[in-house]
């Protein structure tokens, strides 16, 4: 490519900060030579973690910022009073044009709230979105909202589905993704009055709707998309880490159980490693906020070299694939569509 | 027990019906000498499955009806039509006093309709719930509600609270279950308006409440008893099931890909087969439905003998710690506790 890439890192970020994000980005920078990287934080706390090639390399940026956002820090308090905070810098420079994106591994509520307030939403766009792909039988799934907005009208789920099937599209180079509404099966007229009012939008719009989808089907793969509150979607998602560390658990007790059983874990090992490999959440690392007019991702808190690497490679991903000008004008036509259909009145339904 | 207990099965219900109930029954009693069975639903597909002995033994009657509801149907439709289903009639017995208590593995909506039509819910109880035991890391959590109620207010999630809670101890011995509140951790002010209202009325409460909880606690095993309503619990749970399923498949998938990785799967199958039984989700079948003038018992749809066998045990643990009873005196304290504090007022915001 000719114009190269910059990304800006929030290196104070997550529970490790520099001393994970400085190397992960070393690495990251190994592999893609047309990138460059701003480095945004204490100075000395970076130069501590950075190789001395990458010291006198123009690739590498270091901007030196003097506060940090806390990990249980109120959003609203890092909105006020940490202008030059290492995440609201990084956030800065995107909104500045100096950087592509930005990727952090901070409090999530505070980059939610600093980037909305930084970079502002899409036209059309109420609320900006949690999305992340998820490991499924064939292939994986990408879900919305995963906690950005607790309570959701029809109107703002009918933006994430057109929001996450365009992100889909764009980054996954599928045509026609298929999206699927979050629900439960057990009642009667299935789902409360604000999902049912979004089956109707999503119904009616010419996004690739297969209706109504329940939890299990999440991690079958027969959707591409999986749309929900934030509420019921974080909730899905911690549920789902919780079963998964459970039964990593039990798997660990039971080979190690007695001398048999772990003597056969040891005929097993590299079976069982190509396992973990499988189910290892760090290759999942990395989650977009979606609607904001510039491209922000939130890395997990704990996040280890290896899995702040994958949340860059998903940044360098959007940038690669222009995701968010695709997603403006997806957002425009069917924003309109819905008009044009006289649905949006009837979908206010307030939640 | 002097006196012996009844119960009575819906043997028509579920995907396989009394090919399934019959010999799981069956099973059961052999277990359990001082209980007694009806098995409700067409004779003859009944006796099919019944051994000669049972036809003898007076402690199996076999209740005739003509209809059954498909596990498709329409919970109204079942209600209204279908007067002599096998379903309607063994929730008419615990209606009658010939039963403790009835289990079904029917259609989940039907048996919430008419187990509410037929039996009434418990004086201050608006909705019952469904609750069920889940495997944890140290022991077991049991979670309420799991889809009978889409929209919940603060006052039914206090109530649902209330309800988990005197089943834990009543049917686990625990004095003093540990009662979380699900939630999601990503918002300023944390969740919705009807959690955050329940929030005040359990703190204020005399119930062991520990605070707010997230998707993984409930496999952690630090609660007793998760609260949420039940479109956040549904999609949790069958969330939770998706996963487990999709990470036996990668399991199987790694242990089949080739010779060698077959071998080590057969050396290590002691191992493996001790951690299926650890996961197996047979062991755990059998939701109750709280808040009613009765015992009822949903099984899975898909539960095979043993599976049903487990929901029988858990009839039978309710029937013996006489938990209705044992609720019905709680919910009276503890929302009397609730008006005395005057909380109540404040608590009705609508869902």
């Amino acid at each position: 490519m000719a114009v190269p890439q910059t990304f800006a890192l929030d290196a104070m970020g997550g529970d490790h900060g520099p001393e994970v994000v400085v190397p992960s980005a070393m690495r990251f920078l190994g592999k893609r030579q047309d990138c460059r990287l701003i480095l945004v934080g204490r100075e000395d706390a970076i130069a501590k973690h950075l190789p001395r090639w990458a010291a006198h390399d123009e690739r590498v940026l270091i901007r030196h910022t003097s506060q940090e956002v806390a990990m249980d820090e109120l959003p609203s308090k890092a909105l006020r009073g940490k202008k030059d905070s290492s995440m609201r810098v990084a956030i800065d420079l995107v909104k500045q044009g100096e950087a592509d994106a930005c990727v952090s591994a901070g409090n999530t509520g505070a980059l939610m709230a600093t980037a909305r307030f930084v970079l502002k939403t899409l036209p059309h766009i109420d609320r900006p979105a949690i999305i992340t792909a998820i490991p499924a039988l064939e292939g994986q799934t990408h879900m919305l909202d995963l906690g950005a907005n607790v309570d959701c009208t029809a109107e703002h789920l009918f933006q994430f589905a057109v929001m996450g099937s365009e992100f889909v599209r764009a980054v996954q180079g599928l045509t026609m993704p298929r999206v699927g509404l979050l629900n439960i099966g057990e009642e009667e007229i299935k789902g409360n009055d604000q999902v049912r009012a979004a089956h109707e939008l999503l119904a009616a719009s010419s996004l690739n709707y297969v209706g109504y989808v329940e939890g299990d089907d999440i991690y079958i793969g027969e959707v591409d998309v999986v749309v929900s509150d934030g509420f019921v979607g974080n909730v899905a998602l911690k549920a789902s880490e919780g079963v998964a560390t459970l039964i990593a658990q039990m798997l660990k007790r039971r080979f190690g159980r007695n001398l048999l059983s772990r003597l056969s874990g040891l005929v097993a090992l590299p079976v069982l490693r190509g396992f973990r490999t499988d189910v290892d959440p760090r290759r999942y690392n990395g989650a977009s906020l979606l609607g904001l007019r510039g491209i922000v991702i939130k890395s997990h808190g704990g996040a280890d070299e290896l899995a702040f690497e994958h949340a860059l490679r998903i940044a360098d991903q959007e940038v690669r694939s222009r995701v968010i000008a695709r997603i403006e004008r997806e957002v425009e036509a069917h924003l309109g569509e819905a008009r044009a259909l006289s649905l949006q009145p009837s979908a206010r339904v307030s939640a």
